[in-house]
């Protein structure tokens, strides 16, 4: 599954003023939040619009989403770096939307393949009106997608965004190739996440270049910002599944672990682990053969090689490599606000 | 379900020097397929090109529903608007090929959503592969569409493919919100054929125009064009779901029945139909309370109401109009071809 934003309810967008910059995440999200927080209040807007169809299945499950507390971390890259740039226009705001858009539909189709029942806490679509319903309103948000992006008329966003859609596919089709599979290696995994994770925020992040009509130095920046920043996010979410909390989750602890899905922390366990342990590993993840206390023996093998630490070490790795990518563009707030998301995302994992 | 071309191995597309002209249907496609013969090959050509991925599943999956004997009349009709509006170039060609990805994708979700085992005589993609495949491929194969149409670089071609990527998938939804419902009305039928088959007919038929820069009027003519011969294969296609030979089919008839989709042909049963008709058709369709006879008692009943024959008489009128709209073309081996295309959809349902 793409990683689902955690949920909390001080850094809500739809209320951006609850921030509480007293609070030991205020030097996370919250700057980004409150710079972009009118460019924000128009993609709601504009998400609200499009969203809507005279055939009520469509607005219901799409609001369903659309209000369940996902922060809009991707379009509001897309608001940051276009502003980054000295962008003064707002053309970013039906491309960042349409960003919104596309991952809304990645993740109802997500629901179906991985039978997810949970999602940021609440019900999934898919369980309260079905597959069937959640494959096709999936495939209305394309469309409308698709619709937004090509209303701005830059033929340049068109082939960021299409070719992010086919990438984001193929790495949801490889992910579920591995699925079952402990024996994948890292370099299949971070394929893996490259495609379905950080594709998308590389798009939005290089839109903000291109609406800006800035040089290929600064796209080619924001296209590492966000392929980094992705990274980051997939790995802590990944990391999280074995060593989180339920409620920083919005998912279950051990979500990956029960549907087969291989994450760094476990193919870092099984590479180490004892011909016993790999004997585990292929019974719960590969033959989803999984007991009452296989979860806790799960954790207790990530525990003894200590692979949370090492996912969370190359989370900061890559979380280093998008701050870096960073420097050629001058110090402002919204580098500033661009280089917290880091930390943030960082922190979660912590 | 959107209707599935007719197997027919005398009109296969990758053979269409097999056409038999002293058939009987040689008065149907034939003329389409060897006028077509060259820009079809060239379709094949980058349809194989563009189903290709380093993910094993994607170009197996697409190739099983791209080999399966499917006749592409969606790509033919861009083929051949585009040359009867005297276009010399190649644009339509990707342009053609996006048209029917963008239609495998909707077949591979369609199948998913009606739980479907049959397509074209062959086992669906999601008996073979499973449901999560035909999703995710599925959305592979959108992208790629849209890949494919960004590529063209004509933002006029995008507008109409985008717009028809969301009414598809609108008409998707609104039939799932109708099935089991045998007291919806005509209009409802006729906005959800018009939604899920027509609207890609229409794009098809008006990209003609749209490369070769063709005035309102014709691009207009075109469109009424496809949408009529849109409303006429999907009439055709539910008609012959009662009344129809498997082996024309590629599918077992009575599948609608099975599956509680509401078409014309029980529309017109049930509206004239006697109290114990009606429930009848509640406990079947409504509540999917399908015993060994069931089928056979529908087959009767479309009979008792000659609902075959008036879904036939509504098509015959809608072929018509498909007809008169290309009056104001000058005629040719095109317009000719178009005009007999009408006339073989009618034909499968006689």
């Amino acid at each position: 599954m793409t990683a689902p934003e955690p949920v909390s309810k001080s850094l809500s967008v739809n209320n951006p003023s609850s921030a509480n910059s007293s609070n030991n995440s205020a030097t996370g999200l919250d700057k980004l939040l409150e710079l972009t927080k009118e460019d924000m209040s128009r993609i709601n807007d504009l998400i609200l619009a499009e969203a809507h169809s005279s055939v009520d299945m469509i607005p219901k499950l799409a609001k369903h989403l659309i209000d369940s507390g996902g922060k809009r971390i991707r379009p509001m890259l897309t608001c940051a770096t276009a502003r980054l740039c000295g962008y003064q226009g707002l053309d970013h705001i039906p491309l960042a939307t349409s960003i919104e858009f596309l991952h809304t539909a990645t993740l109802l189709h997500d629901d179906v393949v991985d039978e997810s029942d949970m999602r940021r806490g609440k019900k999934t679509a898919r369980l309260l009106w079905g597959n069937q319903a959640s494959v096709l309103v999936g495939d209305y948000l394309l469309g409308q997608s698709f619709k937004i992006m090509v209303s701005v008329g830059s033929l340049e966003a068109l082939k960021i965004l299409s070719n992010a859609s086919a990438i984001i596919a193929e790495g949801e089709v490889m992910q579920l190739a591995a699925t079952n599979n402990p024996e994948i290696s890292e370099d299949d995994y971070m394929a893996v996440i490259n495609s379905k994770t950080a594709a998308l925020f590389v798009a939005a992040a290089e839109l903000g270049a291109v609406v800006s009509n800035r040089p290929e130095k600064e796209r080619d920046a924001l296209k590492q910002y966000g392929e980094n920043l992705g990274i980051v996010f997939q790995l802590v979410d990944d990391a999280l599944d074995y060593h989180g909390k339920a409620a920083e989750l919005g998912k279950d602890v051990g979500d990956d672990f029960r549907e087969g899905k291989i994450t760094l922390p476990v193919i870092l366990a099984y590479q180490q682990g004892t011909d016993q342990e790999q004997k585990f590993w292929q019974k719960t993840l590969g033959e989803g053969n999984i007991e009452e206390n296989d979860l806790q023996q799960a954790i207790d093998l990530t525990t003894k090689y200590a692979t949370h630490e090492e996912t969370m070490a190359r989370a900061r790795n890559f979380g280093e490599k998008a701050r870096i990518s960073l420097e050629i563009f001058p110090d402002n707030q919204w580098k500033d606000a661009l280089l917290h998301v880091v930390d943030f995302c960082i922190e979660r994992g912590n």
